[in-house]
C-alpha cells in the first residue's frame, strides 16, 4: 500500500515526475467550510477535535468524501506541541488562537522525543485512524509548524500584524532568538518524525508569518535552522513541503534550504515561482477566488495557473493560503474538476 | 528657489543622477513619535490637525526642526479625498481610519476638479505655508493614495487583513470594479495636481495595500489606471514616486507603470529591487530595526542596504513602511547621521 502511495500523483509531482492528470488538495480542505464540520463543531470544540483520534481523522476524511482530493491532510493545529513548553492555548472566535501562562521565555524548557512522543500520542493514533479507512493509494500528509511561525506565536502571544514582540526579540537579542528557534526546530522534527512513524506519507512545514522577514534576516537566522529541519526530515524517507507565503522577495534563499517542494502564495506567478525555486511548486490561487467564484472565473484562473507553469511536470495544485470559510461547496467541486480536466 | 530644489539631492537621486551624499527622509516623519507632535494632538484631534494649514504646516516642520532630512513631506491623510465621495471619516485609536455612510458604491458620485479644489484647499494652503519657512533648497514632497488603495479603503471601511469585500467586487464584477479605479485615479491625480499648483517638488502614490493581489489581476486591472496617472503626473513636471509594498513578486510590473521611483518594502533586498524595476528606487529598512536598535545594529544595517545597492546613483534612503509611533528619538538620529556617513 505504501508502494500505491509512493506512486501516486502527488508523490510524483513531489519528485518532479510526470503525472496523468494534475495532483490537486487544498490547505484547510478539513475544516470550517464544511457543513460535517459545522456540525461536530456545535457537539465539539476545536481542541476536542483535534485531540480525539476519532474526531480528527473524521474531521480528515470528511473532505475526501466529497471531493477527488489527491491527497488527505491530517486534521490539526501547528500550536499543540506548543503547549509542551507551558503555555496554554485557547481558541478564541474571531481573534484566533492565544496562548498564554508562558512567563520568561529564555528560561523555557524543551521537551524530551518521550515527553513529545506521549503528549503527542493522539496525532499518531489519529494518523493511525485515517490509514485505516482511507483509500490505500491516496497519500496522508502531516503538517507542523515551522520554527520561526511558532516562536512568532509564543512571542506575540497569539496572530499579530506588525509582529513587534518577534522583531525585538530578533534586533535586540539574536543569539536568545536563535536559541529558542533552534529548539522550535528540534520540537518541530520530533512532532513530525511522529506523523511518519504513524504513517504520513509527505509532510507540510507551514510558516505563514515568515514572509514578514528581511532577506537578510532569514538568510542569517532562519535558513540555517530551516536547512537542518528539513535535512533531518527528508533522511525519514518522506518528501518534504515548505510553505513560506510573501517570500516571493527571497524564494530562491527559501528553495536553498532544500525541500522537495516549495509551496507559495498568490502573489508571484506560479511561473517565476518555478524560476526562482527550480524544483517543483505547490499552488498558488488566490483563496478568495475559490471563495467569490463566480461561474468560470475559478476555472479560468485554474487554466492560467497551469498554463503559466507550463508542460514541465512538478506542478501541485493547491490555493495559495487556506481555504476561506465562506466558500461555497459547489467551487470546491468546480475547482477540483478544473484541475483534473486540464492537462497536465 | 525651485532650480535649487531641482538640484536637492532627492531630485538628482530621482532622475538616477549621482549625488555627493544619499537622501534620506522617513514615512510618516511628521507624526506619532515626535514629543512636539503629540502635544500638539493633546489640543486638536488628526482631523483638525490635516484640515487646519497653519496645524498641518506646523506638524510638517517639526521633523526638519530635529534632524537633517533631505525632505519634507505634507502631513496629511491619503483618505480625506474620499470624503467629497460622502464618505464620513473617523480615526478610532487602535482602530485606524473607519470610513461610513457611503451607501450604494455603484451610484457614487465623482467630484469634479472644482470641488476638489475647493473641499482639499486647505491642501494648498498648508503646502504654501510649508513653503514660506521650509529651507529654499529642501523639497517638499506631496502625496495621495493611489487608486486600489482608496478603493480597499472605500470598501472594506477601514483597514483590513484579508481584503474579502475588494477582492469580491474583483472577482464578481470587474467592470464596476475597473469603473471605480478610473474615478479614483481622476481624484489621485485632481489631489496631486492641487498640491503641485501649490509647490510641491515631488509626489508620492501610497498603494499600500495593492500587494494583496495576484499579478495578473495587477497587470490586467490596476496597471493600466496607475500607468495613465502616473504620466499624467510626470507631465505636470515632477518626479512620482510609487510606494507599492508587498508586491516583490511582480516589481517589473510596478516599475512599468511610469513611475520615476519605486519605493519598496523590506521583504526584498534593494539589489533586488533595482535589478527588477531597473530605476532608482526609495527603500528599503524594516521599521521595526528603527524602532528597536539597538546601538550598532541601525548602523549596520544602513551599511547593508547601501552596500547591497552598490556604486550606482538612484538609491534614496527610507525605510520599508511609515515611522513605528514607538521609535526613540536618537534611533532616527542616529539613521539619517549613518546614511549621511556613508558613501554614496
Amino acid at each position: 500500500m505504501a508502494a500505491l502511495r509512493e506512486a501516486s500523483r502527488l508523490a510524483r509531482a513531489a519528485s518532479g515526475e510526470a503525472v496523468d492528470r494534475l495532483p490537486v488538495w487544498l490547505m484547510r480542505q478539513a475544516g470550517r467550510y464544511l457543513p460535517e464540520y459545522q456540525a461536530l463543531r456545535q457537539v465539539h470544540d476545536f481542541l476536542t477535535l483535534c485531540e480525539t483520534p476519532e474526531l480528527a481523522a473524521e474531521v480528515t476524511l470528511q473532505p475526501l468524501r466529497r471531493f477527488e482530493l489527491d491527497a488527505a491532510i491530517l486534521f490539526s493545529d501547528i500550536l499543540l506541541p506548543l503547549r509542551l513548553l507551558g503555555a496554554e492555548l485557547a481558541y478564541v472566535d474571531g481573534r484566533g488562537p492565544q496562548l498564554t501562562g508562558l512567563g520568561d521565555l529564555s528560561r523555557v524548557a524543551f521537551p524530551t522525543s518521550d515527553q513529545v512522543a506521549s503528549e503527542l500520542g493522539f496525532v499518531g493514533e489519529a494518523i493511525r485512524l485515517v490509514r485505516r479507512e482511507l483509500d490505500p493509494a491516496t497519500p496522508l500528509i502531516g503538517f507542523a509548524g515551522a520554527p520561526f511561525t511558532l516562536l512568532s506565536y509564543l512571542l506575540e502571544g497569539g496572530p499579530s500584524t506588525d509582529f513587534a514582540r518577534t522583531k525585538a526579540l530578533l534586533n535586540q537579542d539574536q543569539p536568545a532568538f536563535v536559541r529558542l528557534l533552534a529548539g522550535l526546530g528540534e520540537l518541530s522534527y520530533q512532532h513530525l518524525a511522529l506523523e511518519v512513524a504513524a504513517g504520513a506519507d509527505l509532510v507540510q512545514l507551514f510558516d505563514s508569518w515568515v514572509g514578514t522577514l528581511a532577506p537578510s534576516d532569514f538568510t542569517a537566522v532562519v535558513a540555517p535552522v530551516m536547512t537542518e529541519l528539513i535535512g533531518r526530515l527528508r533522511a525519514l524517507g518522506v518528501p518534504v513541503i515548505y510553505f513560506a507565503p510573501q517570500t516571493a522577495g527571497y524564494l530562491p534563499t527559501v528553495a536553498a534550504t532544500g525541500p522537495d517542494v516549495v509551496s507559495v502564495d498568490w502573489r508571484l506567478s506560479i511561473s517565476e515561482a518555478r524560476r526562482l525555486t527550480g524544483r517543483p511548486c505547490q499552488g498558488n490561487l488566490d483563496p478568495a477566488v475559490l471563495r467569490d467564484g463566480p461561474a468560470g472565473r475559478i476555472e479560468r484562473e485554474v487554466e492560467r495557473i497551469v498554463r503559466e507553469w507550463g508542460p514541465a511536470p512538478g506542478l501541485i495544485f493547491n490555493l495559495g493560503h487556506g481555504v476561506d470559510p465562506r466558500t461555497p461547496l459547489d467551487h470546491v467541486s468546480r475547482l477540483v474538476d478544473a484541475v483534473h480536466r486540464v492537462r497536465p
